[in-house]
């Protein structure tokens, strides 16, 4: 199998990170996958924006096993493999240290939805994991980072189409897409309602949550089935 | 009709959007009115502005119907529409989800006057609409909000000349003026300016309002008809 | 007389405002004196920093008539004048509305001297004008505004070489020092001084001002006559 | 000896912390040491780093002699010369007055370790000395800031290669390094763990933190001795 496209593809979503000031020299890395192969592009663990090159990108199957690449796949990768496998609509994953979400991570709150700019892209607070048990840090910590957050949205019915993103308490945000460029995107995004979360209650801190009628409206004419923003 | 010029001063005044920081994707649209022949151009939904073009801008008249061009114009543009109608003397208009403007609406307070930067481009607190109704989110929302915003100036007397920028509750700003490149320059400012009176009220909770005497010298050495700011 | 050199030296030290981002559009102006001649060079009132040009510099005479130039000068050149007249050391005057030095203005509080970045440069709390009476207000504005900054400093007994800088309440900042070049660095000394303040008093509500044998240690050491800072 | 290759490395190091926006004007410097000939490159005092030069780069001996170079060093030197006589595993040093450490340094207040950003580096709160004596500040005033540091992790029990970096209370920070470019990694780092720390506090005033199992679990997968993380 020629492993250049998805390499590619996965390349120009990382390489938009340190683009949009998402990340800080190795703190992120973003997978695409392949479904039908059964595979997925990622960055390697430790490697500098700057010098990483499309042939650097690491290639992984849905056992974890690297199936071609010269480098170590992220550390991180073993998290990206049990989103694959839990959330099947998703193609790809995007993980940051991008200021203003990991601070909400480290308070530990999810963010309210407090506006519009919220609601234009999912009818929810951003959710925020526990933190993890002793026990769970113990075992292979990075499929149980995934694992938590799989739970999350299953104990709490969220859908991962419709919430394409997610703190970990005390770590930082996960998101995810149909496509690695999508879940770039709702890391930017996210990293915008963050700050945006934080500077509403800084000027109210009475502020409420944006009511639903207002929410629905907003998401659909985006998401919902009579969607009329953008294009035909 | 040669929608030509029109088009391009549309698109010049949407193109300073991300120049300034004000928008992030595809958060914001400017439109203009050419008021004699009865139609505007505004820009087209959902198309990002690294690849937004001339030709890409929609001309619509003053009962909201497309009359040139191949695209959908704004989902925001029936708010345009109100807003031209109701406030004759504007021609450009701005709509972003800039950070603080929208911090600002997410709190769903007025910004206070608290200083001569806000007294030199208007004389009052920069408004904030009511939360719309749940019976007139269910109506033509984008017509509803341009109402909501003219019937917070009537209600109140405000001269849409004088404070050519809105805050709508729980959604974000819009600015007017009477071409686009004015409009745009007030979508700025109003950023500033929210930025200014959070942190100004962070240093000092017990700030006070500008008292009266010094916004009334500001704002008339700009704006009142002896006015000394600028060449003549 | 040739005015082209000290033309020259206003509009440099006025472009170094923008790569600063110390103003936005025009909100700031530059003068630089030449006190044998008894004139100062002053930017023109309104002329973005885009299209300025060394010949649009205004040349202004103590009296505070236009000796050269085709356009009228900065608004606030009285205020300009009064602090040549007032502080014979200075040749170089600053005024902005840099965003955190505006907030501490409109907070009307003088920025503590919380620590050694603050000590390197002055040896002093910035201070805070008190608002301007009414009365005054209807006098020339800006000529009184030059007074309530020249009075702040006599009434204080400050030395405006030890302490370079000062926040008119409600308005902003203004800078001066012998040069217009150093001017400049003081706005944006006074500028980082201002935010790092502001973070100070978020992160510890009960901030101390940096005790005076560790003021003094590190202004003397700039600035005292052992001074050992930079080259001899 | 040719010490033409540690200017170069030296200088390297400190043209980075403009680029990497930790200094404004000349406010930071960074040396770099060649343990085995006993001598270090450091900044020469006050000279802007648009102008700097490797040749101006300062060298100097571990009495804290200039053993070559025609400009003043640094006026930190002698705190760089107490680090590195105390730290015999460090080779760089950088002292920076970046706006949030500062800050911290100003509330005189060590950062919490709040989330696994933080863990990734350090496993240890960032330690603030406490304030200088007065006596101290009446010494040779820079070799006593280096003492006071050295002290501060010797009575703590602190490691310094496991904790790179410290505030000096009303001050600033300072950080080190096995070279010169990781101790501007490391003040990089700092500041944004600084900017983390104090919004999650903003955003959670009761934010608590980071369990110790996790703390140990990031730390050692970057630093332990099974470390995963990164090329092998």
């Amino acid at each position: 199998m020629n492993y250049a496209p998805l390499r590619e593809e996965c390349f120009e979503a990382n390489m938009e990170l340190p683009r949009l000031g998402l990340v800080l020299y190795t703190f992120g890395n973003v997978s695409c996958l392949d479904r039908a192969a059964g595979v997925f592009a990622i960055k390697p663990s430790g490697i500098p924006y700057e010098t990483l090159a499309p042939q650097d990108i690491v290639i992984v199957d849905l056992d974890g096993k690297v199936v071609d690449g010269a480098l170590r796949p992220s550390s991180d990768c073993n998290t990206h493999l049990e989103l694959y496998k839990a959330f099947p609509a998703i193609g790809g994953i995007v993980h940051t240290h991008s200021t203003f979400a990991v601070a909400w991570a480290q308070a530990a709150r999810a963010v309210p939805l407090y506006g519009t700019t919220h609601a234009d892209h999912l009818a929810a607070d951003i959710p925020c994991t526990d933190f993890m048990p002793d026990e769970r840090i113990q075992n292979d910590y990075e499929t149980e980072t995934g694992l938590q957050i799989t739970e999350c949205f299953r104990k709490n019915g969220f859908d991962p189409s419709e919430i394409p993103m997610v703190l970990v308490a005390g770590h930082g945000p996960f998101t995810w897409g149909a496509t690695a460029a999508k879940a770039v995107f709702n890391a930017r995004v996210m990293e915008e309602l963050c700050k945006m979360a934080y500077l509403t209650e800084a000027i109210n801190p009475n502020a409420q949550r944006l009511k639903d009628s207002l929410v629905q409206k907003h998401y659909n004419r985006k998401h919902g089935k009579d969607a009329y923003y953008g294009q035909k």
